[in-house]
């Protein structure tokens, strides 16, 4: 079965500058608190050994992105596009851009279509100057995407911003009905708030929900799984979020997950490549 | 066992004229994603066949409410009024206010029980002008409703505003506090914030829910038969929210759902009509 | 297996003028409405029966906390003190403050302290004047705690305030952010924001999770259960919150919950001693 995750960060360039490459120990904690093994690729930082680790599981392609961010660290579109260009075929890029200013934004992400970026992504409260998903400032810039039918990751779950309102999907919810032709993906699938999500993505069909590593046994999972099971089983994500976890081992314990076979189809690979509109 | 429907808008008078009815397609769509086929009667608009519908499922009694908003559609007490005489003993109904001026607001309320209406409905989110339920507007009504001991049903779940923050139970747990002896019915049971309604009903025993069909393998659709299996027993009520789902297939899942007998029998017909004062 | 209950208000002293004591009726009913019976010793006001009761079931030691609150009626520090000193080993005590002047508060700590309290309480929403667990009347007092290492009680779930508002743990989330030194147990639980709180202790190492009753067949069980499981079970504490609930039938109930043997001696004993740095 081949499948596409849709969050994937490659030992390469500016992402050996995020958190989650420049302090390992903080990331190989994490990775064990949700009671899994790091990646030897994460690990030694190897390009080899993950490409090794995505071939075992069938991951022909990964979405990877770029960043704007203090907290986390930023990884630039250049960096992006040179990690794609370099891998013919393997990864697709979403461009990230900094909201201080719409004019600068705007010209980003259209530089960024240029090249051959398939998306753009919106880190609300991982912004140097953290803001919630219907700040005015973004409202332009989804407007934009919405009328160049560009479909936009929005990363609301999690850790997303300074505290846990960051998560909540009360704003995500507005944007969604404000730019009804936009397509939305949620990465971090605004956990904790599970219930609220498959609300937002029940009652708005341009979201597209993709929980990634915050699936794994924790609150909330068996409630996505019923969705990705029914209404939602065709904008249900698969994605990692590698390196916090395990690629490999995250994967295979995936495709077991009690979903129907065409359904596990659609997550893993289908829905990907429709939301982003690549057949890879 | 006889069965009362809490939550039924049958295709007659000013029901046709609301979303649910002028758009089919829209409807359908809705009730497909659930995972139900739409029923013949609401397809064919036909009264007969809901009647049918209804007695093969042993619904002997109906709950039929009036509407003020632009998003849904209005239906006035008078068709409210008129659907009820017009089939004696089948139906109850509940009156809707315009919100906008409490005078004439508690106007419509008396003039409403004169004519035998047996409550009253708030639905703060679908009002031409969105208010959240603990907006200062409706605590007057809210006093007289009490002051007279008028049960309310308050619809605050599912697409009950603008936004998903007008579901949040936050607003409803304060109107049940400050009016401790009113009665409140929770149409869509404040769904996706289930753990919080369970609670706020927890703590105030003034407080109804009835999650009608957003509890069909939704999220949360376990905790909420737990409850009605314990605390809440008397206090949970069974609605289909036709023609938003079929009301004979509805029913039929949710009368072989793991309720005790003794629980069963409660939420799907004494718990309504001691909420309301009837006995059909 | 020794216990520790992190949670009791044995019948003594103050504890007898709160309304747990004082309006026998009103608790009896909130012990039924969980699916339990009243202790006898809570219903007879008697410690030696209580005594016996914690002897059944092998609670070797209770954490008893004073309090400052109209609602729910206030416990000195001194009665708390005295209750320690007159069974010796059997109770550890945790300090109330009055929020509502900072030097005094801290004088209050430093006394407290001094005398061999263990721990300091924080109840919100439950103060004369209710306000939210991130006030600014509250940071110099956490800035103190921690300074000190003073662990800290915050309670913020169930009936933690006015409303349902004062258990959400978005404000939680904010100070254990910003006192990441501070080590903070959350009594109640955050319920019924059970998801949330997990999300909230998965991002804090410095959060420890205590939901008491409001886990007895409650929603959100399964989740706390599996956190107790998982990363949380070095930091997953127990209590009864005695009397709201019979001490004995739920430590009962409790023990034998589905929990990995070395996570349930942690839960009922270990981390709470850890936590308050004691060895009953």
């Amino acid at each position: 079965m081949k499948i596409i995750d849709f969050r994937v960060r490659p030992p390469l360039k500016g992402f050996l500058d995020m958190v989650m490459y420049s302090n390992g120990e903080r990331r190989d904690r994490f990775t064990r608190q949700l009671g899994l093994e790091p990646a030897p690729s994460a690990v030694e930082r190897s390009m080899p050994l993950l490409l090794q680790e995505m071939q075992a599981v069938e991951v022909v392609h990964g979405v990877i992105t770029g960043r704007t961010s203090d907290f986390f660290g930023s990884v630039s579109n250049e960096d992006v596009a040179a990690i794609v260009q370099e891998y013919p075929g393997r990864f697709s890029a979403i461009a990230a851009i900094d909201p201080a200013n719409r004019k600068a934004a705007i010209a980003q992400i259209d530089a960024a279509l240029a090249q051959g970026f398939v998306g753009v992504t919106i880190e609300p409260g991982a912004y140097p100057v953290p803001i919630y998903a219907d700040d005015r400032k973004l409202y332009p810039i989804y407007a934009h995407l919405e009328d160049r039918n560009v479909p936009v990751v929005i990363m609301t779950g999690g850790n997303a911003g300074p505290d846990l309102s960051y998560s909540n999907p009360i704003q995500l919810d507005r944007v969604a009905g404000d730019f009804p032709n936009l397509r939305i993906a949620v990465s971090h699938g605004n956990w904790p708030w599970v219930s609220e999500i498959i609300h937002v993505a029940f009652r708005r069909s341009n979201v597209y929900v993709s929980p990634d590593m915050y699936l794994y046994n924790m609150p909330g999972m068996d409630d996505y799984l019923r969705a990705a099971n029914g209404f939602l089983a065709d904008r249900f994500i698969f994605a990692t979020a590698y390196p916090l976890v395990p690629l490999k081992a995250y994967t295979e314990w995936f495709v077991k997950l009690p979903l129907k076979p065409e359904n596990m189809q659609k997550c893993v690979y289908q829905n990907a490549a429709n939301f982003l509109g690549i057949a890879p």
